[in-house]
This record gives C-alpha cells, structure tokens and sequence, in this order.
C-alpha cells in the first residue's frame, strides 16, 4: 500500500453480561462517552433496537465511523472504528470494553488505501 | 474462530472518475441502489456531504451495515459491508464498481466472532 487513507480497527468484544448489550440506551450512553473521550468530532449517530433485544449502531465521524453490532445472548459484541487519525481509537476501545465489561478482547487493524 | 457471526468485507474502489464520488445525492442514490440489489433489509440509512465535496455514509441492515467513505479528489472511496449473511455482498460490490466506474477494486473478506 503506498497511500494509507485511514486505518480501521476489528474488534471482538467477548464475555460481556448480557444485559449491558441488550438495550439501545446503554450501548448508545457507552458508545457516545466512548466516542468522545477518544477525541471523535461526531457528525451525527443513530442506534437501533431489535426486539425482544440486541442493538445496532453507527457513529459518523469526519471521514471516519464507529459501528458495533451486539448479539447480548453470546455476550458478545463486534466494533469497528474506522478512522483518519484525528481522534484515539484505543482510549474508545478501552473504554467500551470497560462498559461492555468484556472478559476478552481481539483486535486487527488493517489500512485502509491502496 | 469457532463461532463466526458475521462476514466483513473491506473494498477500496480506487481510480473512480471524482465527479462519481463528490456529491452527497450521487453517492446515496449508487449505495441504495447497490442494498436493494443485494437484497439487504435497509433499516436506515444516513449520508453526510463534506465541502467542498466528498461524502461519508451508512445504511443500518439487520444486524449488519454498509459504509462508505469518498476521497473524490484522489479518485478513491472505501467501502465495507459486515453481514450475516442474509444478503448477497458481492452483488453490492459488482453495483458500486459499475456505479463509481472504479478501474480497480482491492478486497479483503475477514470473519467477524471469537
């Protein structure tokens, strides 16, 4: 890769209680405290509650995102940032990990570019 | 990976023609385009135009999103797709190309879980 336009962390969220990954007003709380402690000038956010649980959402940042999907009955959640680095994507994976209560946490960060 | 919950693909569409990658309507009209056709349940979808030009954009799927970022002026727009697998990702890639005239597209497909 010659020209790296941002880079983007995977991250598994992995043995969190269930009940933090259940409801979309504690994921988006977590999620947006998460999103402004690393720095992240939010452009807009949008979560999504699925019944009877489970939430969904997106965070837009400038040239940048946040995305988690969680599926709280494997205690378990998917998290993305993908960013231009402008902002501190480990002090929101921190912090979300601290919320979600994570027992493990796997994390690949690939460039993105070409 | 034992238990995998989603697939995620990352694509970079590089060599696209700028004026295919400047304006927010353009872009929203290709990405929606490119959802339906690989049948994915929209839930919402949000755009946001950058001046002078340029556009980030997710649409929420069940339990999945899409997002792009465009980089008009170096003719590059960076795709993502995390599914799980009620759609078709590549029927969305092969319309986005067609749509941003990409003459390259690099792509990595990596399994979202624990």
């Amino acid at each position: 890769m010659t020209r790296e336009f941002g880079k983007h962390f995977l991250v598994e969220f992995i043995g969190c209680p269930p009940d933090g990954l259940k409801h979309v007003d504690d994921v988006r709380s977590s999620f947006l405290d998460a999103a402004e402690k690393s720095r992240a000038g939010i452009i807009e956010s949008h979560f999504h509650q699925f019944e009877p649980y489970g939430v969904s959402g997106v965070i837009l940042i400038r040239w940048s995102h946040f995305a988690v999907h969680t599926w709280p009955d494997q205690g378990y959640a998917a998290f993305d940032v993908f960013t231009c680095g402008e902002m501190d994507p480990e002090v929101a994976i921190e912090e979300l990990r601290r919320s979600f209560r994570a027992g493990r946490v796997e994390m690949e960060v690939r460039s993105r570019g070409f």
